[in-house]
């Protein structure tokens, strides 16, 4: 049986350039460039709770990373290096091979290097942090959003809680709608570009990995500012278009969650240089509302009636 | 019931003035000094695998942080932030209540600002990512030990896997006597100040959490030489020394695993400046072997006598 030390060897040591020591002392030892701050996050990923048990590992190993990455993107952070903490119930290399796979084609993509972990044995969990880097004064804060700014988010929304409700049973996609679906789950593409571009036109930024209207709240809340949203604005899939008149389709779509998407604000005046943004990326930016003075968060319909939602977000512990 | 984000706020959020941006946004921000390079680990607790799923959680708490300081303390990095992710099977806030007074005891004993993290339902799980400081080229690798170097470590050894045999009822200690060796296994105490006071003496270092031959073996393996170990030298506890004539009482010794201790090597024209270190820290370092030419590493009794020992460390996956 392969021990821990090769397990780390074998699936998780690649060369590190961009770092001046990575995997295989007690630390790894980094230098972040002159001028610069370090942004770090860390998110954990369950089994039973982020993802099924039998979930393909090429994907978990891409989503682990992606679920970091977005965050990095919300700051407007340049994404450079990750450590990995993993716990397994057993060495199944076969597994290993598959997620180190899916984790490194990101990671690659992305230029992060994985410069340290641990691996233990327990129930599957994976553990990211992540580190990247940023002018001062450039990052996205969640408290910078001004009244009168535009609310925009990147992509469309839903599709993962969608493609969640499927699998769960509650409803049935067809099977065009749910492969496109389930891509938005199982391979989310973490926003980085954007974040980038945002720096200097953005107020403020979050990425709704918890649900559209729970993670502009912490924008609102951060900002102590309101907003007003106009549903129909909202940019949504086809697939999600057939179920938006049910209360599952509306609440995928408002307070779905595993959306790794952008919500930003903007002044008005920068709404050129928004799309500008969006044409340079390829990427679908939409404005959906605006920031208010009076410190509460409205949903509108085209008919002027506001759409009511109980469950504005995901909480792991409700 | 208490919110995922009440939950953050209530238990881990505090004022981090040493952070640019603290808890509560997409990344924490933060200024690594500068000419300072950024040390960086992850060590992740798995209940069941580290620790027994009763176990309290003050002690928890500490044991979460110091295995990280720990690591620090090997590379002669300063200590200064670290985030923690949490798995919890339900929200219990007692539980919660002492394991956060553990870890913010010893994060103020060190001056470490927890800046971020992530809180989930799952199996019980802790994983911290610490960050320090340490000068570019301060660092002490594993790689560094030269052929005649003193081999040292810090305290005494093989008190916390006596504990653990006392608590899995291979062994029966007098009751004094475990309560001193769990003091080891429950709070060890990270060598933070002899990592730092190390800097420029020691030629290499690492903490033997998975146990003096095992972690030695690594400093013997990264700088291509060997060593020759003194058993009789070995700093051991009155009650360790009642178990040393059976085999468990050697393998506790020399590959028990969890002691937060330093293996670090020094030429001998340090040593007057490492018992200088001691006696500054009012703390026990103890010279137990050479390093030699010859790739191996070997323990030898005071009758000349190798003595053999088949399990060198601890391996999660072995």
């Amino acid at each position: 049986m392969v021990s821990e030390f090769e397990l780390i060897r074998h699936f998780f040591t690649r060369l590190t350039p961009g770092a001046v020591l990575g995997v295989g002392d007690d630390a790894a030892l980094l230098h972040v460039r002159s001028g610069m701050e370090l942004a770090v996050s860390t998110d954990m990923l369950v089994s039973g709770t982020h993802f099924f048990p039998d979930a393909d590992p090429f994907f978990l190993g891409h989503k682990a990373l992606a679920v970091n990455l977005s965050d990095m993107a919300a700051m407007a952070a340049q994404p450079r290096w990750a450590t990995l903490a993993l716990s397994l119930p057993e060495v199944d290399e076969t597994w290993l091979e598959k997620f180190s796979a899916g984790l490194f084609a990101l990671a690659d993509e992305h230029h992060v290097e994985l410069i340290g972990g641990d691996t233990t044995r327990g129930p599957l969990n994976l553990c990211i942090t992540i580190m990247g880097e940023v002018p001062p004064g450039a990052a996205l804060r969640r408290s910078g959003a001004q009244v009168g700014d535009d609310v925009w988010v990147s992509g469309v929304l839903g599709d993962a809680a969608l493609a969640l409700a499927h699998m769960q049973g509650h409803i049935q996609l067809a099977a065009k709608n749910f492969a496109a679906c389930a891509l938005a789950l199982h391979q989310p593409k973490p926003r980085v570009a954007l974040g980038l571009a945002l720096r200097g036109v953005a107020h403020s930024a979050i990425d709704i990995s918890d649900g559209l209207l729970a993670d502009l709240g912490h924008i609102l809340d951060c900002s102590n500012v309101g907003a007003e949203i106009a549903f129909d604005a909202l940019p949504i899939s086809c697939a999600l278009q057939l179920f938006l008149e049910q209360p599952l389709g509306k609440r995928c779509l408002l307070a779905g969650g595993d959306d790794y998407e952008l919500c930003f604000t903007a002044s008005v005046a920068h709404r050129s240089e928004v799309e500008k943004i969006a044409a340079d990326l390829g990427l679908l930016l939409t404005r959906i509302g605006i920031i208010t003075a009076e410190k509460k968060c409205t949903v509108r319909a085209a008919d002027g009636n506001i759409i009511n939602i109980e469950e504005s977000g995901y909480d792991h512990f409700r």
